[in-house]
């Protein structure tokens, strides 16, 4: 392949920070504008977004939810409703002031999350038992004040989707928070391939205004790791602060309980920090937007081109194809589509022709595979999921092999500077060890695993006795 | 029925605006919130403008178009690139001066709609004539500050796709300008039944920084029009502020020449004055959530629900159907989904199963039609297409009987105050006549229709000879 046809990215371990703003600019995912923190998501970012979105807008309705909008702005009386809440976020919102030419009365919040409203519209709206439960979600957009900003993984303004729901009861409220966990998972899981921890944020850790807040936790290649989704069970806190009650069947008068949860853009970062390598991105076969990429070679020849688009039409019934017949050379169009990590690489020349097969070239693993033209329907499907479940495994090896146990201190420290991974380790449950950890360490706790073990009797930190096995981790 | 079950709107001849804030209020379309000017799209009124995206969406692929997003903030000086622009949009535009407790050096805009972001980009990603056209799209919100709203017509926040494009040659431009105002007449007739009226807007009434702007008109109940989208050519006029320029392949440098159009959610609006009566809203069968909804008589008895839940399974394969299965009486089962104007309500009781038939009653017309049960599966979706044409061929004679020819100024006041409507005028291309017409009469000029019509010699406001037929009314 001819030198000038390689978009180069920096060596993977040679600047892992600049790889990834390598592989996200010259796999077309975004462009940086004159917004500080903001970017533009481009048509294949966008592509990858719609086809995360689309799993989860499926798996949000099957569990019964509906979709809703709420507005963008909210009034900062409204936002001081709740004292948590509004101490967690205040320090890092946008503020309107003024709308067109005139100084606005009260000062408006580009929303960082939409609580608040949610709360408002559920005090007007829910009245007895019979109005429960309410389950809400709604795709938007939110803005949070960030001082450094990486395209995907941290922006001022980020896409997602917000679910919000109010119950009868505290038990339904816990069992809704851990189903739409359990729905993150499995996205994060079976679409894009990545494996997750499940479990409960520290009180330290979790979302201002929350009673618990469950997390699924990824790590990244570099062995820091990504929080990737976050499901919050608020008790009757936000419903005593905005009255939001409902007349019972004995004709009482209960507060509701509430969940949120949100999925964002960010996880667009984890699919490249997990999957990538130093040719570029790798997109798992069931979200990439395009599966296989048809490479006629030596197009120029009677015969070939008509037979690569005929090859497609057939293709196109059992995955998603496409086909490059631009007159840029093969090495360009090769290149190009292992930057932008297409699972499949189908070639196609005269000689294939003749022989009746094509060239199937794997993204992940590089193989080439000669595969008969009649048993293509078969074969491919099949190629297509073996894909899925290798980058899945693949990455779940690299986090067992990036997961660490320790019983001290000196050990978590020491480990830290050797490799950086998960590191499971006891905590007697004290914030002051959580904050002396976190200081010597700069490693946080990710999560309380739902998946306990003792792996050993007392605190790394104090030395108390300790049944609380932490996940820690350097975090994005 | 009882009297309890009925949620009373008022009388559209009695108060028109009343009659639409109740019905977008009594079919759970929007609530209201704290914040001024913005709504609560429920989930119902979200559920409808999800299937008008939908379509919308589908045509916009098929004519090769790709989505992205941009951000939601334009610094101050990106926006006055473009002087006509900014002279239009800055007076109604909400201003982000702090970001968390900091003052910003420069002040954001909240967009009111992308162009700049877009111009900004463009001038990044095009270099030569390969790289056209560009034929972007974003689904977004957009924002501006309106001094009075109405839910769905004029709100400070409103959701739309806003296309821009970028093109080669002026021709190429002037061609995708009207391909897409074509694509959004089709979204109107064929899917909202609405019936368009397409034209071309006067120098005065186009967009700011356009060459030219087309346009959709629809005429409401009432006898007012609304502007139900609009696609502008902006010729080369950005890209000369933004340097927008490509290498042709005579290797000389060209500005490109740019489109965009938009199609909000303005359009609930329309299809709410369009097709809703004194019962409630009328909703077409291709963009309703629920196209048939299953209403059980006497569903106590045995068998009933059972039959009625087998029948909701049998026919999901040829509509969106649904069941209310609740306790509530059918008679406030009846009026809360003539309210939601669902196009068919399906009765089944005791005495139908026995008849093996079931009643179909159509929300248009009220008429009730007794079905064999066997042929259910025939007969729906050939109803569902029936009342779909018939609505649209009642709004056609709507506007057709609300279209009224002048040929003098005091016969369009007189018209006015008689009745409201399109009214078609000659025009000498003045702008001193268009603005003394408005001024004397209240209407505007909607639009200089592509079917244009002689319909005087003269222009009715100066008496000089005039060759161009406008279509005026009151607008909302």
């Amino acid at each position: 392949m001819a030198k000038e046809f390689v978009k180069d990215v920096t060596a993977m371990d040679e600047d892992f920070a600049k790889w990834y703003t390598d592989v996200v600019t010259k796999a077309d995912l975004i462009d940086y504008s004159s917004v500080r923190g903001c970017m533009i998501i481009r048509p294949y970012g966008y592509a990858l977004w719609d086809n995360i979105k689309n799993a989860l807008d499926a798996k949000i309705k099957e569990t019964g939810h509906e979709n809703v909008y709420m507005p963008l702005f909210i009034p900062e009386s409204l936002l001081q409703k709740e004292k948590d809440h509004v101490k967690g976020f205040a320090p890092e919102v946008a503020w309107v002031t003024h709308g067109g030419e005139e100084k606005l009365q009260e000062r408006l919040v580009v929303r960082p999350t939409s609580e608040t409203l949610f709360c408002e519209h559920y005090a007007n709206i829910i009245h007895s038992y019979r109005d429960l439960p309410k389950l809400y979600n709604q795709w938007a957009n939110v803005v949070r004040w960030e001082k450094t900003t990486r395209p995907f993984l941290r922006t001022l303004e980020f896409l997602w989707q917000e679910g919000h729901t109010a119950h009868a009861t505290q038990e339904e409220a816990q069992e809704e928070t851990l189903r739409m966990l359990n729905v993150y998972a499995q996205i994060c899981e079976k679409y894009l391939a990545i494996p997750v921890l499940k479990g409960q944020k520290t009180e330290k850790e979790k979302f201002a205004g929350a009673e618990a807040t469950y997390t699924i936790e990824t790590l990244m290649h570099d062995g820091k790791a990504l929080q990737s989704g976050t499901s919050h069970n608020f008790g009757d806190g936000f419903a005593r602060a905005f009255d939001i009650k409902y007349l019972d069947k004995e004709g009482k008068q209960q507060f509701v309980h509430q969940t949120s949860w949100g999925f964002t853009t960010r996880i667009i970062g984890a699919l490249i920090m997990v999957h990538g390598d130093n040719r570029g991105l790798v997109v798992p076969p069931r979200i990439a937007p395009t599966q296989v990429m048809i490479v006629p070679i030596a197009q120029h020849k009677e015969g070939v081109l008509d037979f690569a688009y005929d090859l497609k039409e057939r293709l196109r019934k059992v995955a998603r194809v496409e086909i490059d017949a631009s007159d840029k050379k093969p090495g360009w169009k090769f290149n190009e589509y292992e930057m932008k990590g297409i699972p499949i690489r189908l070639e196609v020349g005269p000689k294939d022709i003749e022989n009746k097969q094509v060239v199937l070239a794997r993204r992940d693993s590089g193989e080439k595979i000669f595969v008969a033209l009649d048993e293509l329907e078969e074969k491919l499907p099949a190629l297509l999921e073996e894909i899925q479940n290798d980058l899945y495994n693949k990455a779940l090896n690299h986090r067992e092999e990036n997961t660490f146990t320790v019983q001290t201190l000196d050990a978590f420290k020491s480990q830290l500077e050797n490799k950086q991974g998960f590191i499971k380790a006891m905590w007697c449950g004290d914030q002051a060890c959580e904050d002396k950890i976190k200081e010597e360490t700069s490693a946080t706790s990710r999560c309380i695993p739902f998946d306990q073990e003792q792996v050993s009797h007392t605190c790394i930190c104090c030395g108390k006795s300790a049944d609380k096995m932490v996940v820690w981790a350097k975090a994005y």
